[in-house]
């Protein structure tokens, strides 16, 4: 296998009917199906069929006021993978839930009951929640600070993690005969007394086949790559250029590193939106008819909400004022306000270029080529160290999908890079992560 | 059919393998498949055979120290209830949750999700946990006072039944052509700010096919009474005496219509828990081998956690001294601690035998007996107006589920008490309930 004994990983990234924002309108996506749990399962199935790692569920705990021109994107993504899981049998189950707005014990018992559900297939992706709506759902009068956000993140995943190890592997003992369930010194209350949380434990459920779901995060900006380097086993980043890729995986790694994890231990996964045609020709012409679709007054609102950048006031075939793009951005949105800047600085778009620039994107980077084409993308970055394999957010759904799964998914094995089957049957097993030992488990062996 | 024109409910009941304290040990049971979600899959498709309301999954949010007696019973209900939903068709899908412990916004979206995906199948059973154990897992030094409880429960299920409506149903345009997807004049910011909760809402998710969950409550107490009145479709109730259960109805129903909430609109439902046997004697053997298995240990924790009365001083074969009864019970156990009185004052039991009486029932009606006695039992409560129905209660599963859909449903149905198969498609039609319309609707159309 190429890559230097490395795997590919790809995860689908599944986000309403589709990457695109436009996706929607498409004549070959059905949003009517957005609240039928079916929809889902035959994604997660199609996911399956080509033996990819995982599929992948955002969210955000509020509605954001574009509603009026977009689908809801967001079923709740818990009872949702419970829903997937039981339809699948092999593909990961990955879903987003917040340290800002959860309580640690609910959090960690339902992610160790989907891991129990789906026979150690789950993974949560840590948010701390950008979010501005958010808040004030939560009884907040305004969003708590970025980094008082990642101070509880760290003491939440301590924790959830804390309470996942609560039961050690054989605590069930099952003695019908002697009327024994379970040895009571094998179950450990955590007793947790942080600055933030004080949890005594332990978990009501006993240890999940993964030990931990896998720790997933996205965060990139300073407090988020130190949050990452800590806890995360996959990263999920945006990333438009090769170099800027090769940093960011060697800062991740770096940090991971300095504070004594194997950094072999981190699977770096950038979005990548693949349009694909036959010909090149086929797959630009399907992209602009995509970009086509898109709804400008959408496209402002999402600026503004993802980027911080109101553009409202230009008109839309003028070029953007590249001094709306200086100064500080709000602390919820800096790296994709930056990654923002660097599409104007570099490639000067009128407003309504940036928006269409931006309708498919919402920063990540697009391809749209043959099969070929994508998977030398995929290859080049794999094989340079820029990424460990890649989150898929097809433009619509399930066809941009099933062209990846059915055409380039075979090339990628043809050059020996993507798995022909699976080969394990837990999400670490997929991602090739160690499975974590419960700490009182070795705390106890340590004193015997 | 009987019953003057009622018609009779049956959910089941579904903890651990049997709700019988010493199921687990029974031969016919399988305490192994307590985490494999095909087990409640099972269990909730036969029941869906029998053509039953619900299936209904209590919760605590704590692990007892019984666990060394008796094996975990409560996976986590959310989840397990959206992965069952996908695995029947018909029958309702109710969990505990707790108003206590949860924040609302979570609450009632992942509610709303699983009534999504069941297509219209769920319910919420408001609980505001009594476990003492619970509080120390969300950051509390000490259990909320029982009242106190109360005053947040119900400020909570106002502002979770606001956020199911706060889309209209039909909020939703879908209109391709003009890019617009929803109508945000029928999507509500909810702007909830009172004493305890402040949530601005709307909702993330569409309004769900039963506009509400059906909503369950099962409080004894004056506060859990009167806010059964005010809020609860369907009530589960300790009942052991036809003239009690009788009086519990009638309170219940004349607190409901002295707050001008229609009586017909609730559905009372006692538990029991039916021992079938060919003959009786095969029934009382049956019984008589379960309640053999029981571990004394575990009955004297449970009974001083359930009840707040401590026996284990006194040996096993004296009798219970009446005066440990007396005093101030727990605010949390009253009912429960009421009705363990009332068996030590009627029966005078010896610690083992009320062990003993109370290993198959924990506080509920335990019926040894023939398929037709146990119809007996039922038509008679039921024709009597102290039941609309009963939340069945398996001794051990699922053996003993399957013994009551086999033989006492069909006694039921020859009776002309219990439908011969489902006539609706949601909870709210099994149980006869309207479906709520949106309060933000009314408003807007009186404003028109």
């Amino acid at each position: 296998m190429a890559g230097g004994g490395r795997r590919l990983h790809l995860n689908a990234f599944i986000q309403g009917v589709g990457h695109h924002e436009a996706a929607w309108r498409h004549p070959e996506t059905d949003p009517a199906r957005l609240t039928d749990v079916r929809y889902f399962q035959e994604v997660a199935r199609l996911a399956e069929r080509g033996a990819l790692d995982s599929v992948f569920f955002a969210d955000a705990l509020s509605l954001t006021e574009d509603i009026r021109y977009q689908p809801i994107r967001r079923p709740e993504p818990l009872t949702l993978l419970a829903a997937i899981a039981v339809a699948t049998e092999r593909i990961g189950l990955i879903a987003t839930a917040s340290t800002t707005y959860s309580e640690p014990y609910n959090l960690a018992r339902q992610f160790a009951s989907v891991d129990h559900i789906s026979g150690g297939r789950a993974g949560w992706n840590i948010v701390t929640s950008s979010a501005t709506g958010a808040a004030a759902n939560f009884g907040f009068a305004e969003q708590p600070a970025h980094h008082d956000r990642y101070v509880r993140a760290d003491e939440f995943v301590d924790v959830v993690t804390k309470l996942w190890d609560s039961w050690e592997d054989d605590a069930i003992v099952g003695d019908r005969d002697a009327g024994v369930y379970a040895d009571p010194d094998k179950v450990h209350a955590i007793e947790h007394e942080g600055p933030l949380l004080r949890v005594r434990g332990p978990l009501n459920v006993p240890r999940s086949p993964q030990g931990w779901p896998v720790l997933v995060q996205a965060g990139s900006s300073e407090d988020g790559r130190d949050f990452a380097a800590r806890h995360a086993e996959a990263i999920f980043t945006a990333q438009q250029d090769l170099d800027q890729a090769l940093a960011f995986a060697a800062d991740v790694r770096r940090r991971a590193a300095a504070i004594g994890r194997d950094p072999g231990h981190l699977r770096i996964l950038p979005g990548l939106s693949p349009v694909i045609g036959d010909t090149e020709a086929v797959a630009l012409a399907r992209k602009e008819e995509l970009d086509a679709l898109a709804v400008p007054e959408y496209g402002l609102l999402t600026l503004r909400r993802l980027a911080g950048v109101d553009l409202s006031g230009v008109p839309l075939d003028d070029p953007v004022p590249p001094g709306l793009l200086n100064g500080d951005a709000v602390e919820t949105s800096k790296s994709r306000r930056a990654l923002v800047a660097d599409i104007v600085r570099r490639e000067r778009p009128t407003v309504r270029g940036l928006l269409r620039r931006l309708a498919g994107a919402r920063g990540h980077k697009v391809i749209a080529g043959t099969p070929e084409q994508i998977a030398d993308h995929i290859q080049t970055w794999f094989e340079a160290g820029a990424a460990d394999g890649f989150n898929i957010m097809a433009p619509y759904l399930p066809g941009g999908l099933e062209l990846f799964i059915d055409h380039v998914v075979p090339e990628l094995r043809r050059r020996g890079l993507f798995r022909t089957g699976y080969t394990g049957s837990t999400l670490r097993e997929h991602y090739g992560l160690p499975r974590p030992e419960s700490r009182y488990a070795s705390r106890a062996t340590a004193a015997r």
